[in-house]
């Protein structure tokens, strides 16, 4: 049975064209770029054009500023602890949210169990962080402001523009981590204002464990992978060539088709939302209706298990996600459901769904028919909706 | 004009099964290994798969102890950092060599920026540590020392299990780059008694951008990619996939063709080695006759610049290194030829001509005639070699 994949968030398919580049590297035996021989010169000049792409998909001043990674978290890891502690002299502060990826997160405790300090902003109930509050919680110690440009568990969006306003008046480093946008929405990190940005080339159909950072011109940052004069001296190690290669080129189609994607995602969610209010009783739609990513919808189901309903949907053939793969394991509640208001029991019964290019209105309606069924099993055992089935309605919802 | 690759030690090219691997791994467009649905759980399967090949090779306790990294270059940063900051409680001091690759080096000058103290030991005249100098060089304050297995310039193999014998007797952690010596020549951690070993794909024929670090259990050491729970929580990241099922096909046919690699290296080794010696004068092997890579052979070629040797031997179709790639570009002599008592001049003249798999004896006579043909040249232009011709004999060499 084929699988319908509502969870590209995890993991998006390659594309054909993005397979055929791959399978033609591999064929090539390209030597080292690093190599002075014509042998080496040639992987260079792969590795340039690759530059080249991901730079136009992200208009950069110039492709030098964009490191090859080995995907969003090294990209994250290098920003953040690589910017801090390369500015360590100026100042231990730094300004995050309460919705941030546990690559930020993470990043951050090592840093605060190194001496720094970290001010996590709320988020609204949209999961938006206030450019006030960035601005508010600036002190004369701070030099890097983190904040993620769209979040992977709801899809907010936040106003990375202003919060760059703020930070540039202040002369105080700006990263956003964008693994979830770039190659999804339009970026530009001109317009975006930032210093550092995160990406991966999955988020747009190229391969996993591969990555960009950008750096812009004159950002003091430490690299966090040292030894060779591999990315400019940026980031060391031999380059993941195969990987770089299928990356360039994803970021050459979603450049060249982001408009006609957009079309087509906004369209497949707009039917998704309105099927889901209309075929399911007491859900929240926690993806805010304004800026928000065009690929992804989170839905919390009362009354029962997100795992639950997650397992049944793979019954009939359908990947669909409940948090962040990275987080899998893990027995707490979602921090980012926590942060928008959802309560400890709404954050269990989430799914979140994300779609991608190649999903059709037939697989919406699929999925539709099937969480249908799935949540009336569910409910039909769950205690706690017997509960609420026989108590008066309330309007808490 | 197909080049004939004596640079294998900055590139080696794919095995057939390799690359049959990984395109098939590429069509099958694998979810994410950490996603719960059943299409995560399919690409679980491979990534354990991979694993334990790769535990075979160096004969872990438990495949568990592998971990996926981005190359040899993020191991060693990893291991390196990554050990002394978890340990930095119990001491500030660290022993290495003077003869490591930039990645290790570069990951000491860091720590040494935050406090910490480091030792870096000489070598002999074949490039060896004396495993007594790092007894006596061992503080209370010591908590590793991290001594390459094999050198990437000259091939010498470092006494790794009488190091261990010492570090282990002092309950001091042992790491080793084994970076060159991971799928060439037999590795076995329980032997070598180390506890953190780093090494990367391509040296056997898998991909480049894709490596290992054996992390002995129960030894503490901070991640350096901090994020989700990928690799048992010792390395977040969504895993390249596509690049670690490469690495896996890789590992398992170095380790049953280990043996058969060997004759085959060892003799063309043996019979570079006489060709040398029987076709140019004036020249004097870096690489020890015993305990060194069956794959490398380290030649200065006197009164010349090896940078010259290698662009034309390019134009006759060899790739052959001056240096390692990781550190193109440098103007200073290589510190390892430094150290084993080269001269300025002779450092600057060196070749490392590696080998691998699917070179053969004929190729083997085609360099030699190219390089006295090169050699030959550039010596009738040196006004260095003109001079020494002009002098009488001397037995400085």
């Amino acid at each position: 049975m084929a699988i319908i994949n509502f969870d590209h968030i995890s993991s998006n398919p390659l594309l054909p064209e993005v397979k055929t580049a791959m399978i033609d590297a591999i064929n090539a035996d390209y030597h080292n770029p690093s190599s002075q021989h014509s042998a080496g010169e040639l992987a260079a000049a792969q590795l340039d054009k690759s530059r080249t792409a991901v730079a136009d998909l992200i208009n950069c001043a110039n492709p030098k500023e964009v490191v090859f990674t080995s995907g969003g978290t090294e990209s994250v890891n290098h920003a953040v602890k690589g910017a801090v502690l390369a500015n360590a002299k100026k100042g231990n502060h730094i300004i995050t949210s309460n919705v941030e990826h546990n690559a930020v997160i993470r990043s951050l405790k090592r840093l605060n169990g190194q001496g720094f300090k970290i001010t996590s902003l709320d988020v609204d109930r949209h999961g938006r962080v206030d450019p006030q509050a960035v601005a508010d919680a600036i002190t004369e110690k701070t030099i890097l402001v983190s904040i993620m440009h769209s979040n992977n568990e709801t899809g907010t969006i936040q106003p990375i523009e202003a919060i760059s306003g703020i930070t540039r008046e202040h002369n105080i480093l700006l990263h956003t981590d964008a693994v979830d946008s770039v190659g999804v929405v339009p970026m530009d990190v001109q317009k975006l204002g930032v210093n550092l940005m995160s990406f991966g080339a999955n988020t747009f159909y190229g391969p996993t464990g591969v990555g960009g950072l950008y750096i812009r011109r004159g950002t003091m940052i430490w690299p966090i992978l040292e030894g060779g004069v591999q990315e400019h001296n940026k980031r060391a190690g031999t380059e993941n060539l195969i990987g770089i290669i299928g990356m360039g080129v994803a970021a050459e189609m979603a450049r060249r088709k982001m408009d006609e994607r957009l079309t087509h995602l906004e369209n497949l969610k707009a039917k998704l939302l309105s099927g889901l209010s209309q075929t399911i009783e007491d859900i929240i739609i926690n993806t805010p209706a304004d800026a928000s990513l065009p690929n992804l919808v989170s839905v919390s189901v009362r009354y029962i298990e997100g795992e639950s309903v997650m397992l049944m949907l793979d019954d009939d053939g359908i990947a669909v996600a409940t948090r962040s793969a990275c987080a899998t394991g893990s027995l707490r509640a979602s921090h980012v459901l926590l942060s928008i208001g959802r309560s400890h029991a709404d954050a269990q019964g989430t799914l979140v769904i994300t779609f991608g290019i190649e999903n059709t209105e037939s697989d919406i309606d699929y999925f539709l028919a099937s969480l249908q069924k799935v949540v009336k099993t569910l409910r039909d055992i769950s205690p706690l909706y017997q509960k609420k089935k026989n108590e008066p309605p309330t309007d808490r919802i």
